[in-house]
């Protein structure tokens, strides 16, 4: 059992951040509900925190396609988040805006998270392949002390998921042939573009990432495996 | 006390590996005695990996000075292996050539080491900075269980230590300023190159790194700061 556990175990496990590892919509939610009543400001902050995600892959599609330069998660974060103030009237100046937006850097993850990833770093190199930039990736990871054997972004490629570029300079950068190496996402575009590559996928159901009150999918088909959170996601190769 | 020491403490501090973290001398000989003993072969396995050694800096300039194109450390690792094992009598084939290649995967940390850096990960962000390449610092990192916040190697920016690309490259990632960030080395000529980059540089004293007969320099006058080894670096920054 054990061995054929391992048989199949791929040697690195690359994990999309944003919903698959960290809740960024509470955590985003709750840090503009605490400024707003500081600011005395009452707005719907899931809905502020919903606007600002929801520019994201617009945001990096124009990077892919080369209408914008290219840029750090942060930087496309920015531009976003200036409209939005404005638009949930809250009075920050430029400097108050910049911290804001470095509440990415601070988001907290799902509570299976740190056990999951210490009993699946027993088996696996574990670490991240997210369009955060580093900056962002490390800090977040050592807030929510996150056991990574190494942190990987989109940022070192220049390019964004779900560009071919990140899945395989991910798999080059450790060695590894793309077949040897799972990506666990909570979301199925993902997962389909780094099969895409030759990696094997893990889909991880995260039903709250956009809040409680969504309609969310089914299991996804195509991946090796899927898991309801990390802890059984570590069951399923033996760890 | 605790409020000066912590103006003064940087942000990151990122750590040459080879000699500064690690016995590389002492690891390579040892498995090249192994290695010896199950082949019947005997020979100074000390010379063995002085002479290895002894070929990295060149291999590297020929690189900086793009005589060859680039390619990680593995690479050019294995192309010194393949001389000295016919100079040193041993009868290996590629595969097992590869396989011991891969040595520089495996080597030891020195015995200060992973006590002082979770001191030092309390109050900076660590990470390495290393002329190895990410797979090497990787796994390495991993089979000694060394806590780094973040692995940062010279191929994430297609140069060699000590050309500034690599310094000012991983300050960029970090978004931090250079001064912000500090880098921790055995070697004096790396921590000139990182102060010409504006970095703040720690002199950590490893007197045994190339074995225990040869004669070591003394303080680096030009560091910010000197350490006899890790757990010093950390009180020195009152962590």
């Amino acid at each position: 059992m054990a061995r054929s556990a391992s048989r199949k175990r791929p040697a690195a496990l690359l994990f999309d951040v944003f919903g698959t590892v960290v809740d960024w919509r509470g955590s985003v939610k709750k840090e503009l509900a605490r400024l707003g009543r500081s600011h005395g400001v009452r707005a719907d902050w899931g809905e502020f925190a919903d606007a600002w995600r929801a520019g994201y892959r617009p945001a990096m599609d124009r990077v892919r396609r080369g209408e914008l330069p290219w840029q750090p998660l942060d930087s496309l974060h920015l531009r976003m988040l200036r409209g939005l103030v404005d638009r949930f009237g809250l009075e920050l100046d430029a400097r108050e805006i910049a911290a804001l937006n470095l509440v990415w850097h601070r988001l907290s993850a799902w509570r299976d998270v740190r056990a999951g990833l210490r009993r699946l770093k027993r088996g696996c190199l574990i670490g991240t392949l997210s369009n955060g930039n580093m900056a962002l990736l490390v800090e977040l990871s050592k807030a929510a002390r996150l056991p990574w054997d190494c942190i990987l972004s989109a940022e070192l490629f220049r390019h964004y998921k779900p560009d071919p570029e990140v899945y395989l300079g991910a798999a080059a950068l450790l060695a590894l042939d793309p077949a040897q190496v799972m990506l666990v996402a909570a979301h199925k575009d993902d997962l389909a573009a780094a099969r895409r590559c030759g990696l094997q996928t893990a889909y991880v159901h995260r039903p709250l990432e956009f809040g409680p009150d969504t309609a969310h999918g089914g299991p996804d088909r195509r991946s090796t495996l899927n898991a309801g959170d990390f802890e059984d996601l570590a069951d399923q190769l033996g760890l």
